[in-house]
């Protein structure tokens, strides 16, 4: 199953209404199925960090793959009018909407591959009018997949112990909630508190119980025997809704009840004041009532700065319970992916390169139809070209920096290469992509071959990346001839 | 429709696990049916402001309607285990699920209220398994909408002209784009781009073209005269691909072809660079060249303060495009609300209040059946009492401060008085809600109804909410009681 199981009607909709005024521009023109190439980039990493882990490529291929205009959203599309008063959209071109199938060819990274600034994540190729219709979900689902992976590795990088996603009722809508527990799986998460991405997804779910819980009972004590009671083989009780340290007494108590009835106390949960201070006493109390192996859980708007600065204290924390910042990656709530033109057919089917300008050099676009080659010394990743693969890779590798178009990296001793790229999509019909566990262990290799020195939080080492001198020299052609002509 | 129309599958499982257990734990100890009372409540209002708009009620009533576990829902369940590797679920308690339906009262603020924080949103009344289980749906719903609702009212409200909703691919996933529009909506945005909530929900949908479509053709003259031929009366045109003021030039031409043509150029939008500078030199152009009605609309990562700094500067802009900051309420991307039981019926099946303590005032939830009376003068409101509904709102009234217990307001004189919450649900049956287009009335009107103090951004005037003597008193109570009991 997917994610996007959960919906039943059309997203064809989906998408900015400039996507179709512009779709109906093309069709108007004759120029619709004219082929064009779009890439899907971010300009920086997320979290002033130094790389992100690429995540919502299978939940875009499946979105590609149910991409139709049912008679209801035709339907709708009529009903719309222009600033004149006057319908918006020719039935014409409705009647074409109607009938339209993707038949794009798309190209992508892998699921969960580490990725960095301005690298294609996905590329479009195909009829103008389809590649452009599909830009805003497939930013949609990209970009906020990737920002949550990538969070999600950066807590399990950190923590000493399992994270688990707590983050559903934080998170921003439905969606907002699934398919973050989907990315932070990715990222590195061990499970999470959300039922349905269990289901649909087949992510291990976890969870004990609230505050709630104890406030219905009489008395903490009352409260966690009941529960004994029913799920004896989950009990992790959660000790702080009046006294925290009279809490895990309580659990200890109930945790002797339980073993004289053939179980074992899983562990208690920490979720408010000094989770540090509280899991070392909390861990002697535990240890000296005979629970040495029951797991400390905490949780309480953690993210990887607190849980650093938490073990930096000495914490005895088994188990780290993440929700609101992880889920809307509070720190950075948007990754800020872009959908650019690299080239098209001109109307005598050559390709033209094309760019945006800007006054910032890492807002031009970059031209052509382009591929990554990822270089490997040994077990570790030294660099990234991006090339045009009309125009193929070839020595010497030189990376010339997009960000500092003067800078040039000359060598880059490698003794393997892997193009990024790998088609999901060849003219509408979808391949199969490796499954969530494969994307998730893909995420761990990458990120054991990626150095310390890009990972780290302050001040991350930049990983080479840059336009092969073929790419590198189109660009500035394209540059100079845009500028002298508005001057 | 309903935003929630996209969603084809149960999403009785859209809850965390822990709910699950604790319904099994309910059910197993025969006290599934015992009536209990939740309050939905946040501790603070968003971004340092001094208040909230009320968002996503109809859709969590929507939800509960449809709530129900599917054979899917159950089956799924059938397969979790334990910490000893045993079902998780009792057959007998699967079964029960299978059978539920939701048979709770659920009282709600109007849709595009100003709510302050502590006051019940929403209160869920019935069988504390029911009640339980829906905590993290509602949480999910509520929390999301209500935080862009505020954002969308805050830009709403410094921004001279109508603000777009342009964020669908800086969101959190689909949802995080649906539902945002929907927000942003009863917020006071005027327009979304997203066209699928333009289908669901009938708000205004805007948008004409972006930058690739400019780069597609051969120079930009090319790209907006094609655009005109297509669209004549949808001409808002983007002039920042190659050169702003070349582009408005551009723009401009191409508006007297389409004069000549008997139509009228919309307008042009600034994307890039400095929006206050460019639209005044815009404007002198446009207005120069014969089209002083032309309208400029800006974008670029646009919120409340950087529209009030560029309209600071003199800036000539109309509209404003809105999307990222907006969408994902960069500044604070979570509302942080809860939802805490109040109170409950004993086995004797006498309401029981309770509170769930905390070392910090706020973060102690407030005991009781809970309703807020809110107080109006004139044609302003002047604070809101939060009584128990069990045991009535009597005169003198007091506020008795919640944050600071010892602070009191003795005197509010006030013409009127109103309860917020009323009925949506009765015993499992729904009411009929408001339109979205009331629930945006309601907001707009509830603002004017604000003082300008308690609306700034900088260290706003708190809005007069406290507890009434008798919820006072109990709460003082039950943490006094509570506290020694555990001391």
């Amino acid at each position: 199953m997917s994610e996007n199981d959960i919906y039943g009607g059309s997203l064809a909709l989906l998408t900015d209404l400039y996507q179709l005024t512009m779709a109906a521009g093309y069709w108007k023109a004759g120029v619709a199925e004219r082929e064009a190439v779009f890439h899907l980039t971010f300009r920086r990493p997320p979290f002033a960090g130094g790389y992100a882990i690429a995540a919502g490529i299978a939940t875009a291929l499946d979105y590609l793959k149910r991409f139709r205009f049912t008679a209801d959203d035709v339907a709708y599309l009529a009903t719309l009018v222009d600033g004149e008063g006057k319908p918006l959209f020719e039935p014409g071109f409705l009647a074409y909407l109607r009938e339209l199938r993707f038949t794009c060819t798309v190209d992508a990274v892998p699921e969960g591959a580490v990725v960095f600034a301005h690298e294609p994540l996905l590329r479009v190729r195909g009829p103008i009018l389809q590649a452009q219709l599909v830009e805003t979900p497939l930013l949609t689902l990209i970009n906020y997949q990737t920002l949550i992976a990538t969070k999600a590795s950066r807590i399990a990088q950190v923590a000493k112990g399992p994270v688990l996603e707590f983050g559903l009722r934080r998170a921003q809508g439905v969606d907002g909630g699934v398919s973050a527990s989907r990315a932070a799986y990715i990222g590195g998460c061990a499970a999470t508190s959300n039922v349905l991405a269990g289901k649909l997804l087949g992510i291990p779910v976890r969870g004990t119980h609230a505050h709630s819980w104890v406030m219905f009972h009489a008395d903490e004590l009352a409260a966690f025997r009941t529960y004994a009671e029913a799920l004896p083989g989950n009990c992790t009780f959660l000790v702080d809704t009046y006294d925290t340290l009279e809490g895990v007494r309580n659990a200890i108590t109930v945790g002797k009840e339980l073993r004289a009835r053939g179980h074992e106390l899983a562990g208690i949960r920490l979720d408010s004041g000094d989770l540090a201070d509280l899991s070392i006493q909390a861990r002697a109390l535990l240890d000296a009532g005979g629970f040495p192996h029951a797991k400390i859980v905490a949780s309480n708007d953690l993210d990887e700065h607190l849980i650093q600065a938490i073990q930096d204290q000495g914490a005895r924390i088994d188990v780290w319970g993440v929700g609101t910042k992880l889920v809307t990656a509070f720190d950075q709530p948007a990754l800020g992916g872009v959908y650019k033109l690299g080239a098209c057919r001109d109307e005598h089917g050559h390709w033209r390169d094309v760019i945006k300008l800007s006054e910032q050099p890492l807002k031009i676009s970059n031209p052509g139809v382009l591929q990554v080659r990822r270089l490997r010394r040994g077990d570790h990743y030294v660099g990234d070209v991006i090339y045009d693969s009309e125009h193929g890779c070839h020595a010497p590798l030189q990376l010339h920096d997009i960000d500092d178009p003067l800078k040039l990296v000359l060598q880059l001793v490698h003794d393997h290469a892997e193009d990024l790229l790998t088609t999901i999509m060849d003219r509408g019909q979808a391949a199969a992509l490796p499954d969530l566990e494969a994307a998730r262990a893909r995420a761990a290799r990458d990120l054991a071959m990626l150095s310390a020195r890009t990972k780290r939080f302050l001040n991350p080492q930049p990983y080479p990346v840059g336009l092969d001198s073929h790419v590198h020299q189109r660009k500035q052609q394209l540059i100079a001839s845009a500028r002298s002509r508005h001057a």
